[in-house]
């Protein structure tokens, strides 16, 4: 490991740290400090001082690290320091937590060169230099990982600090607290016991707050502070010596890099494990020094609404960890303009300078030692949804950005926020139970138990919530009603998740702690019960269930929100459609930008109320011609449907899916019926009272599969009765007959589901083509319509040259595509094996909300790549749920799709995805 | 397409038709055949005379034309002719059923040559040139296309035909049954028309045989053939014109191509749709012209035993189609010895000499006519299995063909038959009723419908058949007793199909026509009843249920199967290995040549009788330490298990395979239960006396998945329940040191199923592997062993370069690597999908019988090739049911795998396929 190390790190070294300086300074400061003599002249350089970096060398220095080298190169007044590299923490994991060879000594090179430019001694009594020791990774992870502040005090240079200042409780006070946090961050002694040590400190003393504990008092504490060590770390002295000090801390903060609060938020965050944290070490300034003195935090704008005003607050007299732990309330950083006007000027001037050269917001660290202004740190500001779009259009107002920055300073995380009405995050709320986040956004409503009284309460003007135990298609019209559906069994792919994503509503998905008892017209959740009538609260965004009512925010499309997705639309290359099965679904997608329907499910037309009964009877139509009969009767409420999602979307195409799901899924519950029949028998009732049931019990049998997902669905149904999928072509293609007859200019394209074979497209789109040519040349129009399949098994994928041949388009089904290449069933394997394994890490993540690369995208690089062999002009997009997922945009861009196709809310965030996909490809082509 | 036909054919002509002389020929002879004016010379040759052809020929001239051709270069006596080529038959089909252009002017031209060859004109009312009109397809289709004979006659050249010959009968007797064969192929007259024609006026003229009826009955016979043609054919006459005889005839053999039987022919033994028929055209001559004439067909050795005798029969005085037809009963080839010796010691110096030509068995057409001998046609002889190996080694002995040629001379499905009782050809058996031929062998025995019964009728010495509607593992020690399994419902994938697959027993599977009545304790099937303990066949290789004993022929490894076995072993690449669970499959496997174990199943051990509780109770442990406690129960029985099939393998590897199934698999039916419960529930019982169904109701209700094939199985019940596959793997290493200390040399090769990420591999190998250390650190012991993995997931094959870091072998699971690629649940599909797929020629073939090369294949390929990129040494092998699948075998050999395994009965078979495949593709390298 060492000599790999040795052998890969100058190189990364000199390639990123760029100004020759630097690499010059190196073999000579090696030289230096080679105490232990036995380094080569060619040794890692794992120590750099803060003029030796810059803002390039974040992998390294981290975050704070470059971030503070770049503010000392821009001549700021900073405090001087040294850090530590990641590399350093890296090999610190490899070498069996032990600091890599030469570090050490590298440190205390540093050191003495930290001495000399702070003109203070480290340990030295009479001119002490006191030190904090942070952590820095190469992104920022907030209060995650440690920080020692006041390294260097023992009973000797607390004495030199005391005489040098003039301030024995100054210093006794910086002395407590660096045992305080020492002891809790490099000991591991629990930091309570030193709260409750001070709060009885203040109590004997009566101080009302810490700073009006007086010297003896500090010393008190001090001494009983020692004695909490001893007694915690079984009688041990605190470590006096200042070396010994700074070693620990070092240690302690590599440590901390994989603490349990540091991997869950990178494991939340996705931020990799192996980048290791560097550790600054800088001259402590004190703002504890009296009351021209403090310490503050501020943002060069207003992280939550983008206003650009300075945003910030400061406590006087006071250190850092005083502001960030709420100790004391600190005060607004307009209340320093009054206080200490000099060095507000100073900072504001200082912020302006930063945000020019970072091109970006600062979110800034800063103490006033006795009146002097030290900025201690500077970073990206993080902002709200609000915010991050109001900033993106200001700095391009501003010529600070260009357009292209502006789009990728949005994330499409944050549009999706925009676009749902959301909890007031301020508002206390009372949460009764959770379930799946299956449906985003929120909304209150009177709890109400079924579809009819739904639609009946919804009808007088109330706003109501429907609850159920699952939904089915007779519920659809209670949803339609309905503000949000809850419900306590089913998954993310549940019927009621997926009707409420279709229509935008809200919804909370088995949520197994909601008790629902439909006879008694309530639910129990949360130790609570909540009757019919009675107001509620979901959070689809969070699967939180809620009592009663709270503030919400509503979703607002700002003028700034579209001028940030008009620039999107410049830069992206991908097209976006949306999928859609009704023309209200169509209107929306189109308002919200959509450039075509990729996905219209003719199959969710059939489950409608008044036309399941139609379509059960064709199901279980004894013959041919009773089954056409039924069509017959279809075919109207087909064209009606094509009709209306055509016209919506005229002049864009529409691509409508044929037929996909197994037909017993029209039918009615195996289960429900055996059990009917099953208790009938059982009961000894007349046989012809129960006889239909029985009927109907035989057939749903005979249409039973083992794994439905595998079975006689998509072309396959189309194969064994084309008359259904000729009935829905008829349908098709006389609605576009109608319209452009109308004046209304139609593409519909007919996609062919599951198709695995060449012979399978061939053989259906052979007699589909013949239906479409005869309606029409009754017609005598033409149309522009094409053929084309889903790729949605892998085998389709590995013979997309030869299926090319006879498709017009292929639209990646990667839902299916998923299941199959991973052989998880999506309804199976979500709940009881996906999610284990993301929690333990097996997969990264779920490959059903983002593309699995190695697997199913090299399937469909194949199927792009070798299907454009065959056909170059052919239209390639995804229709699958991945096609709203931001990293999964990101992957279509790679492989060069025509278009991504997602439910119509997520059209903006995919508007922008493709744009951020586009210029982090290809970077901004009008530049 | 007439322009890329022309401009395609003349390339491929020139390639096939080596003989510079036949080149030189074909512009002059185009030339001189140009009637029309219009054709260039560089116009496609349609049309060769024999002597223009050759043996290599096959694919223009068709197998018999290629034959005459080679004959007639080889200098023996043929009648003259030409042949028309099946790329003429393709382009008649794709010019809408018209000849090609310039067609028929080249045949006019050959026939001119023919009349100067012959010495007699077509059609010359002098001195008639007759001819036959023969299809000849690249791969002999026997009885499968139309022939005429006796073309060119009508009442002019019969007459010249009576003068010229002498012989006014046998010019009559031509002339009906030109008329008769003409008009049932060319015409489409039902032949029956003119057979009961012949039959009564032999009733009328008191004539025992058709030689009998005199030549006024004739005349009359042949008038009253004219009015049923007059008849049939909506007052058309018979044609007279012999030039319009000739083209309708060429056109009714093309047409014939597509006929319905030869279409099903084609089918059946898997021949391309697309290779067209020739057309034969040769001078007639005669068997009929008195005794002194005949004609025939033999075979230079008995193709029924393959010993080395000339093998036929003949008729004097008769013409070929009397012969085919059977309606004279022919004289064994013997006796020609007597009747006619010169003709007789002529055709054995021919016989003789075309099998030295041709270096194989033919089967060959003669006429003798007036004494002089004419061979028809010669081609390779079918032949029996048993023939087949006689003669392959045979003919080494003969050193007239090697070794490999031998090997090759044997059909790998042939060697199958041998190994399985058969049902002898020639028994008349009363069929009862069809199922699935689901393993095969035929048994009889007595009817028997439950296990224990059969357990204690086959104790008492009595042989058995079992019969149910399903089997489930309760029925197993049954299907032990029994010698065969039929029953009523499930595939071939079912249990009881599997299950007697491995046992090697017959089972015939899911004969729904046969109703079984268990309460009555027989069943009925074609119209019979059969009772317990009535005699009944069941034939396992065509599915047939027969009424009482049949005459059986049994298996027999003949020395002489067992040489070319080994012979085949010696040009083989691919190792073949057999799956087997059990120690009596080993050793049989490895009687049969088996070099490994490539597939142990461990969950069959789990079904067991006396296991199945245990391994229940273990399924339904409330607590980790409640399943570790069954599974230590467990623990013997499987340590047991693996030490009985590795002490079986001595020396020789054995891939154990984990725990593969749903875990519901081992419970009761879910249906069952809920029945069960709610009859109990609906009759009012006493909820105690049914709380256990209760309980397992929910438990398996818990348990049960939509789409258990995609569901919790696999490694994913490895990584969620650990302490199962840490048991299975401790009783692997626990036997292997217990047989090491026994001083077997042992090989256990630990194999992870379904794994679809190279972390799944990771984290299950790894803590197994603490279990293998433990073991073997326990016993002080080294253990040759090694771990890997399945690869039956489509993202298994495409991330194998990911996945072969940690595995150190692979196995192709095809039948779920074919079930993932196609998304076909085989459950589901093979029956309601995949046969009519096949049928309508959607599909080639069952991709579950053999592999899909495309898709499959496509997989496997990218596994082996990015597999052993990363590890060179990755031992590759097959062990889905494709194994054993001689066309799958040759994609294995082409894919570069180092092995596959199939059951046991099918390793010889395997054996031979390799060395075809290893052959077919490298040749014989010792040469």
């Amino acid at each position: 490991m060492p000599a790999s190390g040795t052998s890969r790190s100058p190189r990364r070294t000199r390639a990123t740290a760029k100004p020759p300086a630097v690499a010059k300074t190196v073999p000579a400061r090696a030289g230096r400090s080679a105490t232990n003599g036995a380094r080569s002249r060619r040794a890692t350089k794992w120590v750099y001082l803060f003029e030796e970096g810059n803002a390039q060398m974040r992998d390294l220095l981290g975050g704070k690290g470059a971030g503070v080298a770049e503010m000392t190169r821009a001549g700021l007044p900073v405090p001087p320091g040294f850090t530590i590299t990641t590399q350093a923490c890296n090999a610190f994991y490899e070498n069996g937590k032990r600091f890599p060879e030469g570090m050490w000594e590298q440190a205390l090179a540093a050191l003495s060169t930290l001495e000399r430019q702070a003109g203070k001694g480290f340990g030295d009594a009479r001119n002490p230099l006191l030190v904090s020791v942070r952590s820095g990774a190469k992104f920022s992870m907030p209060g995650m990982m440690d920080t020692v502040l006041n390294l260097g005090l023992n009973e000797t240079t607390l004495q030199g600090l005391a005489r040098l200042t003039g301030d024995e409780r100054f210093a006794l006070d910086s002395y407590r607290r660096f045992i305080q946090l020492f002891s809790k961050i490099v000991l591991g002694i629990p930091g309570e016991n030193f709260e409750h040590a001070i709060d009885s400190a203040k109590r004997t003393h009566g101080a009302g707050s810490d700073a009006e504990l007086t010297p003896a008092a500090l010393r008190e504490l001090i001494e009983t502070f020692r004695d909490i060590v001893r007694q915690q770390s079984r009688g041990q002295e605190f470590p006096e010596e200042p070396l010994e000090q700074l070693r620990a801390a070092i240690g302690a903060v590599f440590d901390s890099w994989n603490g349990k609060r540091a991997v869950d938020y990178r494991n939340y965050n996705k931020i990799p494990h192996d980048l290791g944290t560097a550790v600054n070490v800088q001259m402590m300034v004190f703002g504890n020094m009296g009351w021209d003195s403090g310490t503050g935090v501020a943002f060069t704008r207003d992280p939550s609404t983008g206003e650009k005003v300075l945003y910030g607050e400061y406590l006087t007299n006071a250190q850092g960890e005083d502001v960030v732990a709420g100790i004391r309330t600190p005060k607004p950083i307009a209340a320093m303009e009054q206080e200490l006007p000099g060095v507000y000027r100073q900072f504001e001037r200082i912020a302006k300078r930063l945000e020019r050269h970072y091109r970006d917001v600062q979110d800034m660290e800063f103490t006033i030692e006795r009146g002097k202004l030290f900025m201690l740190q500077t970073r990206t500001g993080k902002r709200t949804a609000e915010a991050a779009v109001k900033i993106a259009v200001d700095m391009v107002r501003e010529r600070l950005i260009t357009r292209a920055e502006a789009v990728q300073r949005v994330e499409p995380a944050q549009v999706d926020q925009l676009l749902h009405t959301r909890i007031d995050p301020a508002a206390r709320v009372e949460v009764l139970g959770i379930g799946l986040a299956a449906s985003p956004g929120a909304a209150t409503g009177k709890a109400v138990f079924d579809a009819d009284r739904a639609e009946e309460m919804a009808k007088a003007g109330e706003k109501v919530i429907m609850v159920r135990i699952e939904t089915n298609p007779d519920d659809v019209h209670g949803m339609i009603a309905a503000q949000g559906v809850l419900t306590s069994r089913g998954g993310r792919t549940s019927h009621a998740a997926v009707v409420a994503r279709g229509m935008g509503k809200p919804c909370v998905a088995g949520a197994e702690s909601v008790l629902v008892d439909l006879e008694q017209r309530q639910f129990t959740a949360g130790g609570r019960v909540v009757r019919e009538g009675e107001e509620f609260t979901i959070d689809g965004s969070t699967g939180r269930v809620i009592s009663g009512r709270v503030p919400m925010i509503e979703p607002e499309l700002s003028g700034d929100l579209e001028k940030v997705l008009s620039w999107a639309d410049q830069f992206r290359r991908l097209q976006v459609w949306a999928n859609g099965d009704y023309p209200r679904d169509a209107e929306l997608a189109r308002r919200f930008g959509a450039q075509g329907i990729g996905l219209c499910r003719t199959e969710h037309m059939f489950m409608e109320q008044e036309r399941l009964p139609i379509v059960q009877a064709m199901i279980l139509a004894r013959s041919t011609e009773e089954r056409r009969r039924e069509l017959d009767r279809l075919l109207p409420f087909q064209r009606a449907d094509f009709h209306g999602i055509l016209k919506a979307m005229a002049g864009l195409p529409v691509v409508i899916r044929l037929i996909d799901p197994p037909l017993h899924e029209f039918l009615p519950s195996f289960e429900d019926l055996l059990v009917e029949v099953t208790r009938a028998e059982a009961q000894g009732l007349p046989p012809e009272s129960y006889a239909d049931k029985r009927t109907m019990l035989a057939e749903v049998r005979a249409l039973r599969e083992q794994n439905p997902m595998l079975g006689l669905r998509g072309c396959r149904l189309g194969l064994l009765f084309p008359e259904i999928i000729e009935m829905q072509v008829r349908a098709i293609m006389e609605a576009a007959v109608q319209l452009t007859r109308e004046g209304v200019e139609v593409h519909p394209e007919i996609m062919i589901p599951l198709v695995g074979t060449l012979e399978e497209l061939r053989r259906t789109k052979g007699y589909l083509q013949r239906t479409v040519d005869q309606v029409l040349a009754e017609a005598g129009i033409r149309i522009d319509y094409k053929f084309g399949t889903m790729i949605e098994l892998p085998r389709a994928a590995l013979t997309a040259a030869e299926i090319a041949e006879e498709a017009e388009f292929f639209s990646f089904g990667t839902n299916d595509l998923t299941q199959t290449t991973f052989g998880f069933s999506r309804d199976d394997a979500e709940g009881k094996i996906i999610m284990p394994y993301v929690e333990q890490k097996i997969l990264p993540s779920n490959p059903f909300e983002t593309l699995d690369r190695g697997g199913v995208g090299r399937l469909m690089n194949i199927a792009v790549i070798e299907g454009r062999q065959t056909r170059p002009d052919l239209e390639v997009g995804i229709c699958g749920e991945h096609g709203g997922d931001p990293d999964s945009i990101a992957i279509c861009e790679k492989l060069n799709l025509n278009y991504v196709s997602c439910s119509p809310y997520r059209v903006p965030v995919a508007r922008l995805a493709a744009a951020h996909a586009s210029l982090a490809m290809h970077g901004d082509r009008d530049r």
